[in-house]
């Protein structure tokens, strides 16, 4: 079901971004950064959560690709020479790199207002669209916070994760929950999209530990070590089964294989 | 009244940033690029248009702040040393030299944000919202167009500055008309919007005519000599003020006296 979900996103994405007007080389820049090698794991987890709540998938996909659209932007900002410095993203040059510095900061920023734009265009759902862009706000936050905090502390390290990475999980989670008209659900499934996020970041600072130590990187791995941020992550995972255990069907399955998945992942 | 509807702007903006568990650095950052010294006319323009077709000013002060945001947020990725590499705007420090580029960066997609979850936090007004995405995405692809295109034409000349200047003053007048329940003026309006746009920018060239020669700049008046350049600026004037020409009361008369002042700009 996840390999369907993510098709349909790949066929919307691709949709969705209009080219009438607009700038070819901004247009060429914007797809480049956005289709191809994503795994999708935001917006499907945004599908899913939609579909295991009983709600409309056909009204949830353009709401899922504007997440993916604001999580690709933030790749494009974030690679660039001033933040991360990144000259690579999934195995190809970045944005920067293919069409330079200044046409990679427009890319992002046309993701950006395209994704704010997509959400405007959809009918209804007015707490989906804000919990969206709150949580992109946040993650703008987490990324600030990342770039100027130095003092390494247990709070810094939580807050820090739980907005950077954490903030676009909490997006798909609660926006899910909104579009099937489960408003009652959204704290419970802003934990579920947190615990995910922290899977997700720790998985990840276990690929990147060698990385992270060079560059003195404050991760869960550096911070913790490896068994704490193991037995951390463990505790996450159960939390977020946990949340998902009162529904079962076919949607709530194949979301906690992903769980599942993303705990185990190895790359 | 338009000093009052500035005065409006300066304070309803200081109370739309949200800073609730925001990074500090980033809050003021955006702060600093987006309070103190705008001459505040996009927003002006919006609460002027929606006052003159008698729509309610109160509603429109959020989605006014949203235009001046998407305004602001442009200006700061402007002027990275990628892009324009400006270290002064409106007589201080421009942001990325103030906090950094990376800061800057953040500065401007953090304004670009706030502005998209201020619009998606309003209640109905669909297309109002949907008009201000969509002028704030015409108007990347006008910077992208300045960037990437050197062969100059007269073609080119229009559809940057429609693009880069105009879709903004766009957005102000076609939102106004929508916010004023009048969708059928929207066509009317757009145009007008166009040439308010187009007079800001060729009086703009004027101002900047010297450093525009020496850089090479595709503007009016580098393309059309001065006289050609004040004819065709005169023109847009005449037509912004048949269009609003219809519309006799307090708030039209202050709407012309603008487009006389900005026709007539020493500044």
């Amino acid at each position: 079901m996840f390999e369907c979900y993510r098709n349909i996103i790949e066929d919307s994405l691709i949709k969705l971004l209009r080219r009438a007007n607009l700038s070819p080389i901004l247009c060429e820049s914007m797809e480049y950064s956005l289709i191809g090698g994503g795994k999708r794991i935001r917006p499907c987890l945004m599908l899913s959560v939609t579909e295991m709540l009983g709600g409309d998938l056909e009204k949830a996909i353009p709401f899922a690709c504007a997440l993916e659209m604001i999580h690709s932007y933030s790749l494009v900002h974030d690679d660039l020479p001033a933040m991360d410095n990144d000259d690579y993203r999934r195995g190809k040059l970045s944005c920067h790199k293919k069409y330079g510095e200044a046409n990679g900061i427009l890319a992002g920023d046309g993701l950006l207002t395209e994704a704010a734009l997509i959400l405007a265009e959809q009918e209804g759902y007015d707490d989906a669209k804000a919990s969206i862009l709150n949580s992109a706000l946040i993650m703008v936050s987490g990324q600030s916070y990342d770039l100027n905090e130095s003092a390494w502390s247990e709070e810094l390290l939580h807050l820090l994760h739980l907005q950077k990475t954490g903030a676009l999980f909490c997006a798909a989670t609660t926006a899910g929950a909104y579009l099937a008209g489960r408003p009652e659900l959204v704290p419970s499934f802003a934990e579920l999209g947190k615990a995910i996020g922290l899977i997700f970041q720790i998985t990840d600072d276990f690929l990147d530990a060698e990385k992270d130590a060079l560059s003195k990187k404050l991760t869960f791995y550096t911070y913790y070590g490896k068994e704490k941020s193991l037995n951390y992550m463990k505790d996450q995972e159960a939390a977020a089964l946990k949340i998902i255990e009162p529904f079962q069907n076919a949607a709530s399955e194949e979301l906690q294989k992903l769980i599942r998945s993303l705990a185990d992942r190895k790359e």
